[in-house]
């Protein structure tokens, strides 16, 4: 394993024209965090620091992100520029502050630029069965990330929400506007997540800033097929799934299709899917909208400087259709067996993107076929995901 | 100081012929906290735990708490009696999950019986100014001590809500029913650990029971006048406010009334004012509804056993009427001055009773005059609260 700990103050030596930005990434071995970190990387403009509990990611992927990264570097590339494109990697749990406050003790005051707190438990079903987990995970450990944070002046804050924080929407597409209200502790945690860093800047609007993006459904890996998606045990979303079931992974490779009744063209349920990077790319345009100069607090409607974005293509594809891609891109004939909707599903989750493309820049252009063909590369090149590491 | 580490297995000698239950009162040595302990004693049917950081209380309150729980035994009673009328007293921060589970780990799984979480940091107008403090106090402390409830097999909980939950209601008198919509972090914090105590009820119906209990404006003291309100500080709340001047410790003795062209009889804000024994005994019948035998849960519409209350009088009281009936209880001669209203106030805020009381038996019967006399008799007793000791 291969895991660097840079030096805190190698960054920003003298012979750097102008110094890297260091930025913390929390679950940045993670399946969004890593394709965050690689993007961060790709700028040359961030020093990356990533915190991780490896819950649900693995140490490799950091591994990996650091091959890809020194990979990109001109042949003349200087010591200074190779450390800089690794990433300072600590195992870290966000629940425990003696472990959180070592981190940042070990950069200074000031020392960290950003933080994009993408770490997170992630799963609606389980939330439900044991909500004080999620809670404690997503909710206490944010309030315990930005209390550190405050202590060492670090100030800026992008923050990893989710299109559950709207429930079953009244609109669609869904507006930022639309009222918070989710049904799963999961989708309540990120709500009151939400809510905490926006009562933090308007307590302090001359000293925050703060972006929350909701997510709508990631898909897809980085086309090198280094990093992508590997959730432990059967996967819980309809892609990782599908790219199991191609590469043999799933023991009883029937696809239950849960309802095919529901108000949308082919009856089953309508996500909203963007390719990953796409997403990471969000994350960037975030960082950079945190910075003096940025315009986009200026719309707001009191002191304080937060916003909540939609991060989404705002086109819905359906389940048969997502089926319909997997099948072109991985030649596998999956077998569906409709069955009964299941509880806490709703017909459309399609954002309206609008207003992350006014004020942040932000686009989505791949498309599914992107998305289905860089998952199935991953999935080939990584049939164990990382488990062979 | 003579505070009592009761041995934690003495409540349970075979000699009882019912062994004292063992109940947890987070927040002990405060104001509210102070009362239920005294109450939870006189019923000599529960051992008390009383577990406080002292951030906004006093030690001397436990300690003089034990002195009318052995004042109020008979003279023979047994050296069992006078154990078990002591308060086990452990200095503990909620936010500290080693504190918290070295206080269970004292009296071992199932040791103690339920809790009733009062502790909070509570101030609304503070809360907008950290609200970060507010949500680890009262969001993560609630998470954490759930937590390590559920570890020792204890899942009896009784929690302090707040009438902030209803914001500015639609309906007054305001229902259980009313949507919750809070303005303040502090407000807010009371909302998120409701539905968090709720999202574990509906995980774990077969094993926990929770109620909360949404207060309104308690007031007064135990008429012994050895326990009452002591805040740290000028006090926040126009009772204590009253006190402090009638008995000299406020600086400048004039009364700021906020706004008196609100939508009520005399144009002053209203509130709904129980007396704080009567608050006390509300947590006593929640207490007793946590019990297997109880009817309260079974109007719940899914299996989840949680239930909100409003502890109130369902009585509204004006600023001005408040005023009055401290100028009788004390013959103080406020001088008011009427200036303009205070962002966040709300005009009325009374409760309807009627379910604590169809549910729990729960009446607030002691009248204004009581508990402005019992205020002032601990006031006078006690000028400078517990300072002195």
């Amino acid at each position: 394993m291969a895991m660097v700990n840079g030096d805190a103050s190698s960054s920003y030596a003298a012979a750097s024209p102008e110094p890297l930005k260091r930025v913390l990434v929390t679950g940045g071995a993670g399946y969004i965090g890593s394709h965050i970190v690689l993007t961060l990387q790709e700028t040359r403009k961030y020093k990356v620091v990533s915190v991780d509990n490896y819950h649900n990611s693995f140490p490799a992927a950091l591994t990996r992100l650091n091959e890809i990264a020194q990979a990109a570097l001109p042949e003349n590339a200087t010591n200074q520029e190779k450390d800089s494109a690794a990433v300072d990697s600590h195992t870290c749990d966000l629940t425990n502050p003696a472990q959180v406050r070592a981190v940042f003790e070990k950069y200074g005051k000031g020392g960290i630029w950003g933080v994009i707190h993408v770490a997170a438990y992630k799963s609606v079903g389980e939330s439900t069965e044991v909500p004080l987990t999620y809670y404690l995970n997503n909710v206490s450990a944010t309030v315990c990330l930005l209390q550190t944070m405050s202590e060492f002046d670090c100030v800026r804050f992008v923050y990893s929400s989710s299109a559950t924080v709207y429930g079953t929407p009244p609109i669609i597409p869904i507006p930022e506007s639309t009222r918070l209200k989710a049904d799963s502790p999961y989708g309540k945690s990120k709500i009151m997540s939400e809510t905490i860093i926006q009562d933090l800047c308007q307590a302090e609007p001359d000293r925050w800033r703060a972006i929350s993006l909701r997510y709508f459904n990631p898909a897809g890996a980085h086309p090198s097929g280094l990093i992508g998606e590997d959730p432990r045990g059967r996967p819980g979303n309809l892609l990782p799934l599908l790219a199991h079931m191609a590469v043999g992974r799933v023991k009883d490779p029937k696809l239950r299709v849960f309802g095919d009744d529901y108000p949308t063209p082919d009856g089953t349920c309508v996500r909203d899917y963007l390719h990953v990077m796409d997403l990471a790319k969000g994350h960037l345009l975030a960082l950079e909208a945190l910075a003096p100069d940025s315009k986009v607090f200026d719309s707001c409607s009191d002191p304080a400087r937060y916003k909540a974005y939609n991060l989404g293509k705002g086109k819905g594809m359906s389940v048969l259709q997502i089926v319909e891609a997997m099948r072109n891109a991985t030649g596998y004939d999956y077998k569906c067996e409709v069955v009964g909707r299941r509880r806490g599903d709703v017909p459309d989750l399609t954002a309206d993107p609008a207003l992350a493309e006014a004020e942040l820049g932000f686009k989505a252009p791949q498309n599914l076929e992107t998305m289905c063909r860089d998952l199935w590369n991953w999935q080939q090149k990584n049939p164990d995901g990382y488990g062979a590491e």
